[in-house]
């Protein structure tokens, strides 16, 4: 059995985490925090009676594996601690995303204060960097954007199909991915009809998709990125729009997307037909409610041959594969377990 | 292992009996019907590349357990024929349910075909039925309002601290559980600002009610119950306002309720305090988003003393705890297993 | 034209009442205040460049026609000065609903200031109190949950047709009702899928229901009404279970209604007969959606013969003709304009 | 005062005509159609007892202005006799929208039956061509995405700032959009918490928008369009990611703007400036809930000077100056009326 503890599960990773980690049948989650001290079905009533107190973060005592949930700056302060105590650790938030310790500091207004840990960590998406992670200390899990932009663009940038340079998305999340905070833009007055831009150039996350696919291509990548909430609660879809370098219709696209996922069990490749029933044109293209609570990302995509674009589709849960889930899977891999342990189950239909 | 059968697997119901019983250790799941022979991801995209081929209702074999998930008329049909393969059946639709064959046949609008097994099967609530069910060839699953109304109730009623002839019930459901056939009242335009009342009087499921819980009280039950659609997809949130026959405060329901589901790991009476913080009055009763996707039941209440009256929430997943969750309750017992195989998992916070 | 002044127009009521003033063609608004003393825009985007400035009420001139949109307390205050200056008071809120003193100073925990004009004040709902309402200085707006469950009860109480003493009341309510403050459970990931019961016994409304139904009853009326929010944004519908003291069909029903609402053009007696077509069954009761940013109440209901029960469905616009419209009515009434003015908008469909 | 008679009252963009007409000033309402025959409400509950009766298409008589709201193929084969009784027509459909024939064929899939009709038809975006829609006998209304896509990128289009062959929009439609037929995608159970993408290449509205806006460009223009269908029902958000020719920052966009559409009375450049509250750092974007039920269109925008790139926002209600709104729009200029006769009312907040 691995020892684990969570710093900042009254927050909704956090709270992803505690609840996946207590199911899981290799992991005794000895402890997870909140600054109130309250017990867990406080903030999160599906976890009534499951008998778990939060503690302060300062009663953490050493263990296994280590989740950091918490905002930016806190794990760059604990992770030092939880290494010399054996343990290893997965941030979950954004503290040793980037490699690039100028563009890190500017990005989040602050220094840095642990770079030799940001150095060593490893970036958490396994599709592209599974052996890394098996035996890397710390793993900075990906932004929920990040990890939807990069596992869809990832094998079109590395096959150079694609212009690096000019790569347009639309990222569309639920409000999970706002966090617990209040804020009036998630007040349901205000969003339960109605569609909320922000942060809409130069997002933070920005920097992680450029960095990461940036090392599968031979060029310098742009993604211009624009994030949008929607009213839903969990999941993100991602629409890229491409400008292919030479000429490929869906087929040969399906095949190159099938080839480089090919042993990646938690990647679908979208490839349903357009139906002969017009009730189901959209068939081809994944649905972000279909991977709602599990650590599945579709993928899927089509191709306008008239102006010749590629638009790609990639939904994921923004606390799933795109967080707490992705961070178990990492976890999973850091101490040799099988990578699908407490992640088999799918999402739900309907959601 | 147990092999199982699933009649119906293109709607929600049997999807989800499809998706949860893929997940379970100990069944294996042999085949699963749709008119169409269409593969599984065609209705539920959650099961994209679960491989699983839906077949056509008249090639299914025998098997251990068979599921029925289709329209009242079919069970009483089919049921026969599988307890001769020697296999035993959880229906989830509506056939067996009643005891009463002139109120059966009237509620339905139809004559019975097999009323000897609907004499002989057992009505699926194991928190009242338990050893009944283990020893049962038939068991009838409960509607989904059926089943939040009867947990809600049970206590109270077998107690004598409420009027049985008295109690009015209103049930907000989430649209999943108006099913897969498309319907104006379920059309996103009308419904997704909307609710939308029902059935308002005399609904099929009053029956079952007063049936189940008038078997707990010495006299006749009455629900006044009136269905609403609320424009959440999963979930049940059934509110009843009882009228007392006795004092009793807030802390001797809660002894009562405990008392009463003290063994029952799904049922969980909720017992938060009202916070200090105004801003969490809301606490002590229990929200339908906590219980989606699971097996568990959340129930709460508050009284008027004032104007003499108990109000009491039950929520559960319309197609989990209300449907096909129950259902795998059941065969758990059915087939000597542990009751909580496959099933353990919480719902999701934020859903 | 009517001079106007709105205290309180940053919060949706108080945005709402300046909305439909602001388009009112007898009447100029000619302040409205917030405490920032930011331009209207910033709070309602939806009244982007219409040149409205929020003062700071310190800034408040005297005017024809005042709404008070605040909270308990504010309006008691004003009010005396606002009469000085010769001007009539519509209180949105709170602080002139109840005759019974004692009731008022527990219901709303505080002291009353100024009692003398709560006995003045009109209760507000013109189809009970048309002609006090047109010579009154006062008019004290019903609360929204009040509205639709007089308008909709009061028929039957008058007429004798329902035991006063045993009446069970869901409404069911938008979170525009909730008000702009930002709040847990008005949090888009917690309620967006949900439903949540609050005050479930005793709400402050109750007392306002009874005292106007007791108005049209023999006996002492009782309420058993508890509300819950949906994840609709305005709108309330009331769902009341009455228990019938007289032998009486939908048919009869409908004529006691259309008669008691024969000369009201803002009620609507809904009695569209159930379809032929199952897909209509529905078609009976009132939709919430279709009364959306109106002043129009609709009212439907059924009755249970088998076990001796009428269900009867109100439906408004919380912020509609459950306040600022019918706020507007009132100011109509007093000022002896056509009660129609700046009011004839149908709701919306889609909504 | 002008008779009217609008063809396809039972769907949403009929039914938003019939509405809004019986409400505008100097209109009468003649006969509004259903192949049904059925009354108004049937279909749109917030028409209760508007005493409009849907009569039978055969039974249109000739007046003076003629909406159709009709499938594509029905608008070219009724002009000719509209016209020949002296009517004007307004094309609330697709028969009268392109130029190029050979492109209108394809795009729809039949051949057209009155080209000469078409060619003397005017597109109705009054901010383009008010002077030809005043001395027009048909009016072809915009299709409610080209609406949105073309009023937010014509100045830039037409000033050359931007690169006219690569402009990516992603189009956030509500359900309203899909109109009235059932259909899967359409059904809340799975659009409820979800985000669908449909005809996510080659989109028909993309000729219109490419058309309209080539008449302002030097250049070809070419859109890369993508529509998504997200949960909420009235109204459209385009997300346009232009590349600039040009250095220009927000101000001077702003600038742009505001000159362009200085005497337009519908169109609101957004200039909203960031706020130094984080809480309000989406201030500078349009939200789409604010035109809802309006003939608004709100555009806003900002400029990412690092990776150079505009993002711009354009809403509107999809039946409002999308659609129905536009129409009477164009409908008063056609007759000469004040443009913003029946119009004047702002969306809701909230909505």
């Amino acid at each position: 059995m691995i020892s684990a503890g969570i710093y900042g599960a009254s927050g909704y990773m956090g709270g992803e985490a505690l609840r996946i980690l207590s199911e899981h049948p290799e992991v005794e989650v000895v402890w997870a925090t909140s600054r109130s001290g309250k017990e867990a079905e406080y903030f999160h009533r599906n976890l009534y009676r499951s008998g778990i107190n939060l503690i302060k973060p300062e009663h953490a005592t050493p263990c296994d594996a280590v989740f950091v949930a918490l905002p930016t700056g806190n794990a760059m302060s604990l992770a030092q601690g939880v290494l010399d105590h054996g343990g290893k650790l997965i941030d979950l938030g954004s503290d040793f995303r980037l490699r690039d310790r100028e563009a890190w500091e500017r990005v989040y207004g602050r220094p840095h204060l642990n770079w030799a840990l940001a150095e060593e960590a490893v970036y958490g998406i396994p599709e592209l960097h599974r052996e890394e992670i098996r035996s890397a200390r710390i793993v900075a899990n990906p932004g929920c954007f990040s990890s939807a932009v990069i596992l869809g663009l990832a094998p079109l940038l590395e096959a150079g199909w694609i212009e690096p340079g000019c790569i347009a998305v639309d990222g569309l999340s639920g409000t999970a991915g706002a966090g617990a905070e209040l804020d009036i833009s998630m007040h349901h007055p205000e969003i339960g009809n109605n569609l909320v831009p922000y942060n809409v150039v130069d997002h933070r996350h920005t920097y992680e998709m450029e960095q990461e696919l940036g090392l599968l291509s031979s060029a310098r990548v742009r993604i211009h990125f624009t994030p949008i909430y929607a009213p839903i609660t969990r999941g993100i879809l991602a629409i890229c729009h491409c400008f292919p370098t030479r000429e490929a219709g869906r087929p040969e696209l399906l095949e190159l997307f099938s080839a480089f996922y090919a042993d990646q069990p938690f990647i679908q490749v979208f490839d349903m037909p357009a139906d002969t029933d017009a009730a189901w044109q959209f068939r081809p293209y994944p649905w972000v409610s279909s991977v709602s609570g599990s650590n599945y990302c579709q993928i899927g995509f089509d191709v306008d041959r008239q102006r010749n674009r590629i638009v790609l589709f990639s939904v994921l849960d923004s606390i799933g594969k795109g967080g707490a889930h992705a961070g178990v899977q990492n976890m999973n891999l850091m101490f040799g377990l099988d990578e699908h342990l407490g992640l088999e189950r799918r999402g739900m239909h309907p959601y």
